[in-house]
């Protein structure tokens, strides 16, 4: 017999006594509408979520089509909504086709499990996104991490494979350490090795790129059928939900068989009507990545002229300044907390033991006010040596 | 060496072509606005998505609060809207507490992977929404599948497992088959042998129950902190999102170490409003859950009265009418098609092979004309004996 306990509960409360211990405990602190702090946690990187172009036409398809999108996609789940936003991110990116999903997270599931499974070799680098990592273990692949931005050890683990099939899955701009892939590289490994590239395009879209069309856009990658991306519609575009660009071979898999496709309500009309929207935008303002990009740089300046630990040339609007233990970080969000500034905290599970950081997002509508603002909390930070 | 082959998608036309010739084949089918279509396939189960009054919630809220949350609900997606929505669904659901999500299929996966992992048993059954599957699969626990409502084989299971911590989880209303699982005796199952119970209410909540509180609140264990629930903002409450209810300890557990909740955009204002204000209406409305039971109970009638398999008394909304070949079942749903009613096609994966089947959902606000166009399209389905 297993053992038995009274309690069913203790171990969950013994759990979060040590996290609190480790400065590890995690609260949500609920914002209140029209606070009047600088945002540099958000991933809003273009000024989307707050434009009201995009909020218009969320309102107006709320009333027109109704809440939620009642059901999946394959049954009462697909409008023509949808539908005008998969042709206008297809457009955008200049992909072969795309499939819209109701978050990023799903789309990585979606993808990963469906090009790869039993018998796949699937090669991962060890600083690609949560939902990455669990699409690899949901796909019941043979699953290879390499060290971070090495195409060597990539291209080893596929030339010394026995499985017929592989994938090799990266992020473009790493969500916390803001660095680019190797894109051309891996792709050209992967093609040696008669591998599927899978790029995460997250944070790049509408940052990285000729009119932030991407990493792969960039690369000269848009149309190759062996280049499959994902994206989210929650960071540059200000809404919510994903999508998968890919060939329309790839695209008939998903819809077919991707479980977190089929078995998922679909996108609600307002997130997806103001994704199109954001879209339509960012194509006729191609200023918007670009200012986006320079404002990332001005704070990494920033960041290192202060002194504090060097975030490396940001690829995209995120801007990483590690202080390794939690509790510094802690210190550092409530000392840009008190000047009025909103700085991401990433602490384990989030980033590996000993990086916790002080996570800075560039916004494309941050101006010269806000930046002096935020200056002047960077200042305080790197005077009281939080790291130290 | 790997064989090498030089067309890496050659595979998935390969596949596309064997589901076309087994009838597997999808197709999305965008809906036009407005179209007069009477809608029997979505799970709009309340009429509350093209309700004016979440509508306007929704517009309202996006034009304040703009089009996305922008961030993890640790670091920016969290809103006071967000707060008052937890507090509305824990109150309606009588649930100690309540953590919101930007799906019903990521609550599904952070509650497992938080609730077991490594050295859990995991009892699950057969019947089980996909996104428990994943979760189950992302999990790592030892899984047991046990039969379809079978009380005895989850006792057993739990009896005789070596791992001290166990988990028992099932859907409360069959999302295909739309029976009903037998909640009390797997609560009185897992007491008996410690283990923790986990009920997925996603078509269960708005629609069973006293007031639509679903079917734990209804077998009087809303407050029991052994079990946790997960529902869908999708269905009843016609927006979009999910939730997990549960004691503190857990939804502390899933705030620090739910990846699928910490690695996931916040769910948008837009849908936050739209269904803290579905669920008011429902809470102020219990006539809207009865009706949906009653226009369920009266479609299950028509369809045996008609000499179509039986669909059984429906515990919720959901109407199963079996025809077994995927091909009877596209029949079917053209046939209803022609007369103007949209109903839901189910083949697998999305059901076990030969279970193909019409899946007919009730909605609160279908009428007697509605009820009559329908039972004109199941006569002519019955008439041609599609599934002879
Ligand atoms: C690299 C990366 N991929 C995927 C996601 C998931 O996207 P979503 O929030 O739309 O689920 C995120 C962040 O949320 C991310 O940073
Ligand atoms: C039983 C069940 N659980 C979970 C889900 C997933 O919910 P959502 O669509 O909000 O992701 C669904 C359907 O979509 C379902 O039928």
């Amino acid at each position: 017999m297993h053992p038995t306990r009274s309690d069913p509960l203790a171990r969950f409360r013994d759990a979060a006594a040590a996290r609190a211990a480790a400065g590890l405990k995690r609260a949500l602190r609920p914002r209140a509408p029209g606070d009047a702090v600088i945002d540099v946690a958000s991933n809003d990187y273009l000024g989307l979520a707050m434009d009201p172009r995009p909020a218009r036409a969320a309102a107006e398809a709320a009333l027109a089509w109704g809440t939620g999108s009642t059901g999946s996609r394959l049954v009462t789940g697909s409008t023509t909504l949808h539908a005008e936003l998969e042709e206008a991110l297809r457009r955008f990116a200049g992909a072969p086709a795309a499939l819209v999903f109701s978050s990023g997270y799903l789309a990585n599931l979606a993808a990963v499990t469906v090009l790869a499974g039993r018998g796949t070799l699937v090669v991962s680098d060890e600083g690609n996104h949560a939902s990455i990592v669990d699409a690899c273990r949901l796909s019941r692949a043979r699953v290879v991490v390499t060290p971070h931005n090495d195409v060597t050890a990539v291209e080893k683990a596929l030339a010394d494979r026995d499985e017929e099939h592989a994938l090799v899955v990266t992020d473009s701009v790493f969500s916390v350490d803001g660095d680019l892939a190797p894109i051309a590289a891996l792709h050209a490994a992967a093609v040696r090795q008669n591998a599927l590239l899978l790029v995460d395009e997250a944070h790049a879209m509408g940052v990285v790129g000729e009119g932030g069309r991407g990493a792969v856009h960039a690369a000269g990658l848009a149309g190759d059928p062996r280049v499959v991306r994902t994206l989210t519609l929650s960071k540059s575009f200000g809404s919510q939900g994903g999508a998968v660009l890919g060939a329309p071979e790839v695209i008939d898999a998903l819809v077919d068989t991707g479980r977190p496709f089929i078995f998922d309500t679909g996108l609600a009309p307002a997130c997806a009507a103001a994704a199109l929207t954001a879209v339509r935008i960012v194509e006729d303002t191609p200023e918007l990545p670009a200012r986006a990009g320079s404002v990332a740089r001005e704070l990494a300046a920033m960041v290192t002229g202060l002194g504090l630990p060097d975030p490396g040339l940001p690829a995209g609007a995120v801007v990483p300044v590690v202080l390794g233990r939690p509790q510094a970080a802690l210190r550092a969000v409530a000392i840009c907390a008190d000047h009025g500034v909103r700085a991401g905290c990433f602490r384990p599970p989030s980033v590996p033991e000993g990086r916790s950081c002080l996570r800075l997002t560039a916004r494309a509508d941050l101006g010269c006010d806000d930046l002096a603002v935020i200056k002047r909390a960077l200042t305080a930070v790197a005077e009281l040596k939080v790291n130290a």
